[in-house]
C-alpha cells in the first residue's frame, strides 16, 4: 500500500526541491547546448542507412548518463542498442521508479520543406518564444531530456537522488520495436520498478500539462500490387492490360463508405463503446477543433460522421494510407504504365480491438479485390493493442500534483490518438503500469518537416520531472 | 502527280542500291559502335537536371551528320536544341524528303530495376539475337540512325543522294515539344518537302514490317490535392482531419466504372465508330493478345469491356495514372498523413476526340470532388489530338514496297496506341503527310527499364531506309 501525497509531505521535501529548481533555473542554457548536440546526431531507425548513426546516438547518450554519475550500459540487439542506466543513491528503501524514452526519430522527407536542416537543431524564434528546430527536437530526443536533465540536477546539487532510478532508453520506437519484447524479458530484473513514467505525449496547451491514460493501438503494412512485369509505355499499352495504378486507387477508394466508415469486414466489431460521462470530460477541456486546425494547418475537420474530434481521435479507430508510390514522381511528364503500385497503410486501433485479427482482415479486403493476372506482395510493419492505464493511481495522483506546481494551469487528464506500444509491454512483462507525462505540443509537427519543441515546454518539462522525483519520494511503497 | 512505282522502275534502278546494302552490311559493326556513343549520352529532356546533357547530344549528332556531308545546322529554342541537316546534291528535280526523329530520351527511373547501365549501352545475347540495351535504344535515337546510316552509306557508295533530304531531330519529344510549332513556323521554308518519313514507331513482329497509319492523342496533367499545411502525425490527427492520400484514391478510384469506360462527362462524345472492315482488317494480323502479354510480361489482358485488345489500342480512348506520390514512400513504416498526394494522369485521345475539352473535363472530374478544406495545384503537359494520315499516298506505297524487299514479309498497315504529335503539326504547318516506318518492336521497353533494341531490327532498319530513298527517287513530282 501507498500513502497519497498530501501538501503536507510536499512541503516539508521542498527544501530539497527549491534548490534542485533553482539550479535548473540557472543551467538551462547548458542544457540547451548538451539537447542540440544529441539532436545533431541523425538516429533515423527506419532506414538501414543510418544504422550507424542510431549506434552513435546510443553511445552518445549513454556516455551522458554515465557523466551525471549513472551506471549506463549499452546494450546490442539484432536491431538498435538499448540504453539501461540506473542509479540506486537513494537507498533499498527508496521507490524504484523506471523512465523510458526513444533516442531514435523518424525519417526526414520531404527534405525541401525544412526550413532549417533537420539536424542542425536550430534555435529560433516562434510565436510562443523560442523554440528549436529538429528531427526528434519533440519526438523524442527533447522529451527524454526533461528527466535525464533533472536527474542531473538532482546529483549535482545533492550528489543523489530522492528515489531509485532506472532508465531505458530504446532506438527502435520508430521502426517496429523488434527488440523491445525479448529484451524486456532477458532484462526484466534489471528493469523491475515500483512506477513508471513514460514521457513521450503531448499537452493540453502550452500552459496545461497533461498526463495521457489512453492510448490508440496501431496495425501497419506495406502493400505492392504488380501487374505486367516491366514499366510500360502507356501509349503502347494503355488499354490493353492492367495498370496497377489504377487498380490501387480503385481498391483503396473502397476503404471508407461516404460517411468515413471503414468497410474493412469486422472492423468495428469489438470496438469499445465510450461511457457518456467520459466522453462529457473530454468535451468539456476546451476547444478541440480549434487546437486540431491550429496544430495542422487544414482548412476543415473531417472524419467518420457522428463523432466529436476528440472522440474520434481517441476512442474510434481509423485506417489512413500513409504512403503511395507508383510510375513516375519525378519532375514533368512520362507516359509509364508502372510495373506495380505500392501503399504504406495503417489502421489506429481503439480498446478491444485485435490487432492480428484486423491485420488480416485488412490483407483479406485486399486480396478480394486482386485484379485477374495481378498480386500482391505485402509486409507487415508493427501490430498493438490499443491500451488504457488506470487513473486511480498514487503514482498519477502525485505526478498530476507535482506538474500543477510547475505550470500556470493544473494538470489534466488525456487520451491520444497515437500509439505508445512499450505501455503494453511494460504491463504484461514488467506489470507496471506507466504514468504517462509529456510537453510537446499539438503543433510541434512530429513526424512531419520543421518538427520543433518549444524552449519554455523543455524548460518547464525539466522543472517538472524534479518535481515528480520529489513527489515519489513520498511514497511509501 | 506522281508516277507510282512498279516492278520495272525498281530493278533499274538496283544497280545504284545493290551496292549501297553491301556497304551497309560490311560497315554495320561501325554503325553499332555509333550508335553506342549516341546512347551513352544521357538526353533526358523532362528533367532540368540533364539540360547540358541534352545539348551535348544535339551537338553529337550535329556533328556527325556534318561528317557525312549534310549541312547540319544545330538551332536553339527557349527549351532544347533543334539540329536541321540538308542534302540538295540530288539536284532540284528529285523528290526533296523530310526525316523526323528525336534524340532526346525518357527519364531512367527506376534505375535499380536496370540489369546494365541505361547509358552504358551495353550489347547482349537475347532470345532474338543480340540486342542494345540502353535508354533511347529504341525511341528514338536507334531508329533515327536507320535513316542517318542509310544517307551515309549512299553518300559513302555515290558521294550523293538519289533524293534531297533535310533531317529534322528534336530534343523534347520526350517532354512536351513546347518549342516545335514556333519552330516549324519559323523555319517553315528550309522544312518544306514533299513527302516525310517519320521514324518513331513498332513494326508487326521481327520479321514483319509495318507502317502506321493512326496515332492516338494525349493530354497530360499532374493534379496535387493539398490538404494540411503540414505532414501530420497519423496518430495525433488520424480522424480528425482530411487525409489527402486517402481522398486522392477515392476520387481517381472512380475514374473507370466496373466495365472499365472512363467516368469523365462527355469523355466518349466525340470518339469516331470504327468501320467493320477496319476492325476485320485489324484482327486478321494475328494474334494481338499474345503479342500484347508477350510484351509486357502481364499475366492477363484488360480493358473496356466489348473490345478487342487492338480495338481498345488503336481505337478507343484510355485514362491511366501514370504516377503517383504521397507521404513516405521510404524504406520501412512511418506513420504519416501527408499534406499532399500527386497523381500524374493521362488520356490517350481517339479520332475525332477535343483534347482541350477532354482536359478540362478531366480536371472537372477533379474539381467535383474536392474534398472540404482541400484544394487542386494542376499542371498541364501536352495535349495533342489523335491523328490519320491517308493510306492511298505513292509514298506511303513506295515505302512499303522497299521495306517488303528487305524483310522476310511483306509491309502491313497498322494503327498504334501511341500519340506522335509531330505528325499532327507537320499536316497543319508544312501541308505534308507521313509516311510512318519504324523497326521497334512491341517488346522494346520503351519508357521502362532495360530498354533494348534488336541489332536485327537495326541493320534490316538502315537496310530498308537504304531502299527507301532509292524508290523515292522514282517518285515524280
Amino acid at each position: 500500500m501507498s500513502d497519497m501525497v498530501t501538501p503536507e509531505t510536499i512541503s516539508k521535501k521542498s527544501e530539497l526541491l527549491e534548490p534542485v529548481l533553482q539550479h535548473i533555473d540557472a543551467e538551462f542554457d547548458s542544457a540547451i547546448e548538451r539537447l542540440r548536440t544529441f539532436l545533431q546526431i541523425p538516429s533515423i531507425s527506419t532506414n538501414p542507412e543510418y544504422k550507424a548513426e542510431v549506434r552513435r546516438c546510443a553511445t552518445h547518450i549513454t556516455e551522458d548518463l554515465k557523466s551525471i554519475g549513472l551506471d549506463a550500459i549499452l546494450h546490442d540487439t539484432i536491431g538498435h542498442p538499448m540504453v539501461v542506466a540506473t542509479d540506486d543513491s537513494a537507498g533499498p528503501d527508496t521507490p524504484r521508479v523506471l523512465y523510458y524514452g526513444h533516442y531514435d526519430v523518424q525519417p526526414v522527407e520531404p527534405l525541401d520543406e525544412w526550413t532549417t536542416p533537420p539536424f542542425d537543431a536550430t534555435i529560433v524564434d516562434g510565436s510562443n518564444g523560442k523554440r528549436i528546430v529538429a528531427r526528434g527536437a519533440a519526438d523524442d530526443k527533447g522529451q527524454l531530456m526533461t528527466f535525464v536533465e533533472a536527474i542531473r540536477a538532482w546529483k549535482e546539487v545533492h550528489g543523489s537522488l530522492p528515489v531509485r532510478v532506472v532508465i531505458l532508453l530504446e532506438g527502435e520506437e520508430e521502426s517496429g520495436s523488434e527488440s523491445l519484447v525479448p529484451f524486456l524479458n532477458e532484462h526484466r530484473d534489471e528493469l523491475l520498478a515500483d512506477t513508471c513514467i513514460v514521457c513521450d505525449t503531448s499537452m493540453w496547451d502550452q500552459d496545461t500539462p497533461a498526463i495521457t491514460s489512453r492510448l490508440r493501438g496501431i496495425v501497419y503494412i506495406e502493400a505492392t500490387l504488380h501487374g505486367p512485369s516491366y514499366d510500360l509505355h502507356s501509349g503502347s499499352y494503355g488499354g490493353a492490360v492492367v495498370n496497377p495504378a489504377n487498380a490501387l486507387t480503385e481498391i483503396l477508394g473502397q476503404l471508407h463508405d461516404a460517411d468515413g466508415r471503414v468497410q474493412i469486414d469486422g472492423f468495428y466489431d469489438d470496438v469499445e463503446v465510450v461511457s457518456k460521462e467520459q466522453i462529457e470530460q473530454w468535451n468539456s477541456l476546451g476547444d478541440a477543433d480549434a487546437l486540431v486546425l491550429d496544430g495542422s494547418g487544414a482548412k476543415a475537420t473531417y472524419g467518420e460522421k457522428g463523432y466529436s474530434t476528440l472522440e474520434r481521435l481517441w476512442s474510434r479507430p481509423t485506417c489512413d494510407i500513409n504512403g503511395l508510390c507508383a510510375g513516375y514522381i519525378g519532375e514533368g511528364a512520362k507516359t509509364v504504365i508502372g510495373a506495380k503500385a505500392m501503399a504504406k497503410m495503417s489502421c489506429r486501433l481503439v480498446a478491444h480491438q485485435k490487432p492480428e485479427a484486423i491485420k488480416e482482415s485488412l490483407i483479406a479486403f485486399l486480396e478480394d479485390r486482386t485484379p485477374e493476372g495481378c498480386h500482391w506482395d505485402i509486409k507487415s510493419f508493427g501490430c498493438s493493442p490499443a491500451i488504457a492505464v488506470p487513473t486511480d493511481s498514487p503514482w498519477l495522483a502525485a505526478a498530476s500534483e507535482a506538474m500543477s506546481r510547475i505550470f500556470p494551469n493544473p494538470t489534466v487528464l488525456l487520451g491520444t490518438g497515437g500509439s505508445i506500444p512499450v505501455v503494453g509491454e511494460f504491463q504484461d512483462i514488467l506489470g507496471v503500469d506507466a504514468v504517462m507525462v509529456g510537453f510537446s505540443l499539438e503543433d510541434d509537427l512530429i513526424h512531419a518537416p520543421n518538427e520543433k519543441f518549444e524552449l519554455s515546454c523543455f524548460h518547464r518539462g525539466i522543472l517538472s520531472q524534479a518535481a515528480i522525483l520529489e513527489a515519489y519520494a513520498s511514497i511509501h511503497v
